[in-house]
């Protein structure tokens, strides 16, 4: 790889994150899926012990989840092209929400900071190829104003195990 | 447009959020109204039912406001180039601030998270063109340590609608 | 320089404060150390009054400290080219940490936002060259959910001046 193959490859895979955001916060599930690879593996920041599999798993679970207002503050993006079809990076997150009500502005309750591992590759099925995640996997460093929320683990079947 | 041309109008118009960040925060209100065209459409994030109209209605918000020390840390910073002198993009916002005083450090009241819708043209009235944002839509998502603040609604004049 | 050569800058000074972020996250002086010359200037956002001088002692503060579970979350990068081999740059930090245990997650005592004023230098005593801060300046403007820290001054010798 040449610097240009190199930087094109960083910037692409680099707003991979940026998206996620978008889309996780916007509640569009299926734009959001459409970021990974259909046989991605997907560990959510609060449960990293989880992990999920699949493209399908990780749309049911923000199209299913109730509707809430979020940001995810994305940060830190960092990528390492190491092919011409596979990059990592990392990223921070800090992430606040309210369950109160979907219409802004709402008071958080807390704020919670972490980040993710990535692994990119460049999807070949479609044409001039799209870089995807075929790997995130998130975790919680530290939390302000609130303690960490008690959610009850995932089936095998929404993990897609099953 | 080609890939290079789409990558240069993605990174022209992404410094616009942070440079705008940078004159508010360092109280260069003249800096900053230059980043906006002349007949632009500003909408605080305070006060987004309340636009103001045009470079100078924009200049007088900041140039005439009680010095205050505040952070607007910009992030998910993303640009869409549409043709070669037009773009879009959005970002968010978390901002601090202290009334008390200017000097460093001091407590900050509240955190607030919200973003920006941003509309960017190359102004070709300079030599070479310079991308400015034509409208920005600012709002307010979540706020966490205090309440919203209450500002009294600006004045018809103070919007340049007058 | 040409456009192309000062987006190369850009980027490549543009990722040293991702870089130093991670590597004081991560607990790795000796890598943090490596984005400094040899003969830098560091002052700590904390103490800024009390710079560091030359790589050495910018690696044994991280070195020799207790470990802590932190965040030192990067935002608002802007770096100018000023020349083939120098540049300078702003960047805000936003910093929580736990003192109470390095194992995830845990409870920030209070969030830190600040930031540094950078030089950047083309350290060319490496093949190709590589871009180094000569010159970091940090200092904090707002904070929230606790006091700014007690820290006892540095000694001369630790500064890298005895």
């Amino acid at each position: 790889m040449d610097a240009g193959q190199r930087l094109a490859i960083e910037l692409a895979c680099g707003k991979l994150p940026l998206l996620f955001a978008k889309y996780a916060d916007e509640g569009d599930a299926a734009a959001l899926a459409q970021l990974f690879t259909p046989d991605c593996e997907f560990s959510r920041p609060f449960q990293p012990e989880y992990p999920f599999h699949g493209r399908a798993a990780v749309e049911r679970i923000f199209r299913d989840r109730p509707p809430i207002l979020v940001r995810h503050i994305v940060t830190n993006v960092l990528v390492d092209a190491i092919t011409e079809t596979r990059a990592q990076g990392t990223s921070y997150l800090t992430m606040l929400s309210s369950h109160a009500s979907t219409q802004p502005p709402q008071e958080a309750g807390a704020l919670y900071v972490g980040g993710f591992e990535d692994e990119y590759v460049l999807d070949q099925s479609e044409p001039g190829g799209v870089w995807r995640f075929a790997r995130r996997a998130g975790m919680v460093a530290l939390h302000m104003g609130g303690a960490m929320p008690d959610i009850p683990p995932p089936t095998d079947e929404a993990r897609g195990l099953a």
